[in-house]
């Protein structure tokens, strides 16, 4: 069978997930970074790298800020709420420039990528110079981690937040300024740019509202049209903390959820992400626009947000997806099994969520969530981003072929992620990302982000 | 410096946690099981092994039931409560023999070790036959215990639990039969011959009242009056889950923790395990007593237990120790934290319990709820039972002296642990355990448990 270099290629997988069953001997060959032929039960091809363990869909890491990963370990001292925390980020965003936010950017994907996240979705709102000025490329931040994620070796949808104020007809603070483009229409000139300038095979522009804290009910409807204009996907940060309710309660007399209703931003192209304090109401908004939550459960933990209603979500037919978003965790396996476990210490009943229904949220539900709709499943036509998931350690001992996918689900950890493949290319393999050095680089980008004088 | 060959050694630390603060270059010398000296900013000896990283005291496993590794990613489909699990629980205990039970403690206390818990009180209340009958060694299934641990190189305390009844004036069910000696008076005589055959410098016998609902009032005083003299740690499960507490309350009119007060079982020898559905006046009681309430987030997640107190019994005064229960995680740092962000959840605040304290509970508390009073803190006399903590994964990257703590309680899994070292002797090294294969072990014992007859 011909072989053309690098454009085409095939793996044999020990086990894989096909149509949500852990199939034993699949052969997927690749083209042109998409999965051109799926083979059950033949033996390995002489051809075909053969890769032990359970193959699944890549991961959707559908929501990062990657700079966060500079905070790990730093902000669990002392007393302090979600506001606390966010003075010690705002310190660290304050330091960034387009050069060494490209190296810590690029270092955070690369601990993404041998976690076993095949596509990220970067939330980013550090867009100018720390007093507000723009970079001489307006796009200079923006197109640094558009570089990282390439050089990582992951797939990106950058989703270029709108950040307008502080809260209710309050400016924003001074160290918010580098967030803010000083109006909705700067804004959407500058994304027009961006757009332009960097659609790849692997990375994609999307929007964001920051939250409906920091922009106006009117501005969020001029985000909402150019991005439905644009066919991008749009994200924002709703209902984290049971204060931003209040606060919409206090301008608007109504959710965050309605808010961003009646300014026109649901769609099927809508992800609400964290969408912890949600009301019944707001359920069946988001059910009604087909939009999609994105539960970070080791980030709602440790910034204490509280417990969304995953199962309420699910019952309504909302889809769910997950991100690491402030990167105490960068595991995936811990955030899908955090939906259920943390259901569980809320409804106090087991098997609310399958380990299917977990993946789906982990692979297909994040690719959808960030636009790239023929991700996140292994199907002939669909991307070829795939993990695999070594089944040797000492965590995986002991399970059955029918145990399988709920012994990974409940008790893998990042560590037993042994390769990856991101558009058909192997980024990791044998456990080790093939062209970074990830700890090293996560060193040398932290010291430097912390020697800057902000 | 003479040598002692085996009998004494040293080692040096480029940091350990000495009084709660992070020290560097510290050289440990050991004696006879204990730490003899300590020595702090030397440079390294010659002749002492360099432990680079974070050197801590041995996390304490307090509660564990060993024979339920087999059931790791084998209980999480479909729906179901604790009540469904336990059915699911008894299928394994109705499998083990005297034989088998050695093989699978054993690799399950190995994956401990390689874990960094360097000491392990087994809940143990499979004591007999199948049908109930006694094994011609009476104490046959204790005694595999006491050899697993041996053989995997952990301080154990065999905590032996009375198990008498199915509830309520209801006898024990046919699947419970094994778990019960037919009278407190039996369990007495059986738990007797035990500690005079097995107390070692590394393995002790204690106590525990399996629950309040497995034995009527008067049975656990008389566990507790055994214990008492013999100056046995005991232990027991309280208030798991609410229908505990409305059983109490329907045979006694009381709560478990009312119950096992008026049964004179509280001592500062006395730890409950989970303590999840606590009142005010339950929380009273363990402070007035100086008893230690044990917490296992992992099972308690996985479980859909809910969240203990841990914040309320804490400003009482009571200590908390960790377990990890049933074993679907085995890792220290997960359940430290688990602690933590638990209480985030459900206080929606941060900063409850800071990673010192966290670090006590995973260490000195649960040596002393254990009964090695000597364990458990790095100092001149204590027990020499140490864990290693590398700094070079990408899940440390990045950290400072600083925050180096709280990235290693926050941020550490159990695949960081580097060396371990129990009694003086080194049981780890390099992350690998010195003389058993871990995951192949459970993987031949769990298949043997699988392939055995009930």
């Amino acid at each position: 069978m011909p072989q053309g270099g690098g454009a085409a290629r095939r793996i044999w997988c020990e086990f894989a997930l096909i149509d949500n069953v852990v199939t034993e001997a699949v052969t997927i060959s690749f083209a042109d970074g998409s999965i051109a032929v799926v083979e059950v039960g033949m033996v390995a091809p002489d051809d075909a790298e053969v890769l032990l363990g359970l193959t699944l869909p890549g991961f959707a890491n559908a929501h990062s800020h990657a700079f966060h990963r500079a905070l790990r370990g730093r902000t669990q001292s002392g007393q302090g709420d979600f506001w606390a925390w966010r003075e010690q980020m705002y310190r660290v965003a304050a330091r960034l420039t387009p050069e060494n936010y490209l190296d810590l950017a690029r270092a955070t994907f690369a601990e993404m990528v041998a976690a076993g996240y095949t596509c990220v979705g970067e939330f980013h709102y550090v867009h100018h110079r720390v007093n507000g000025d723009p970079y001489p490329e307006a796009n200079a931040m923006g197109a640094a981690i558009i570089r990282a994620a390439s050089e990582a070796g992951i797939r990106l949808t950058l989703l270029d937040a709108c950040y307008l104020r502080a809260g209710a007809s309050t400016a924003v603070a001074p160290e918010q300024r580098r967030f803010s483009d000083g109006s909705v229409e700067a804004w959407v000139e500058r994304v027009n740019r961006l757009d332009r300038l960097s659609a790849t095979d692997v990375a994609r522009i999307g929007a964001a509202v920051h939250s409906v804290r920091a922009l106006d009910a009117s501005s969020i409807g001029v985000v909402a049209e150019f991005a439905a204009r644009r066919s991008m996907v749009l994200h924002a940060h709703v209902s984290e903390q049971a204060a931003e309710n209040e606060q919409a309660l206090a301008e608007y007399g109504c959710t965050p959820t309605d808010v961003l209703t009646d300014a026109g931003a649901l769609s099927p192209r809508f992800t609400a992400v964290h969408a912890t304090h949600l009301g019944v109401d707001d359920i069946v908004l988001y059910a009604l626009a087909g939009a999609t939550c994105c539960f970070c459960p080791t980030t709602e933990r440790d910034l204490a947000d509280g417990i969304g209603p995953s199962s309420a979500l699910r019952a309504a037919g909302v889809a769910l997806s997950i991100g690491s978003d402030q990167h105490s965790v960068i595991d995936p396996f811990e955030e899908l099994r955090g939906i259920e476990m943390d259901e569980r210490l809320r409804s106090m009943k087991r098997g609310n969520h399958a380990a299917t229904d977990l993946l789906t949220m982990g692979s297909a539900n994040g690719y959808h969530s960030l636009g790239w709709d023929n991700g996140g499943i292994i199907a002939v036509g669909a991307l070829a981003d795939l993990v695999t998931v070594g089944l040797e350690s000492v965590r995986l001992a002991g399970l059955t072929v029918g145990s399988l996918l709920d012994a990974v689900v409940f008790s893998a950890t990042s560590e037993d992620v042994s390769n990856v493949i991101i558009a058909g290319r192997t980024v990791v393999s044998a456990g080790v990302h093939t062209t970074l050095d990830v700890a090293s680089e996560l060193r040398r980008a932290i010291a430097a982000v912390d020697a800057q004088t902000s």
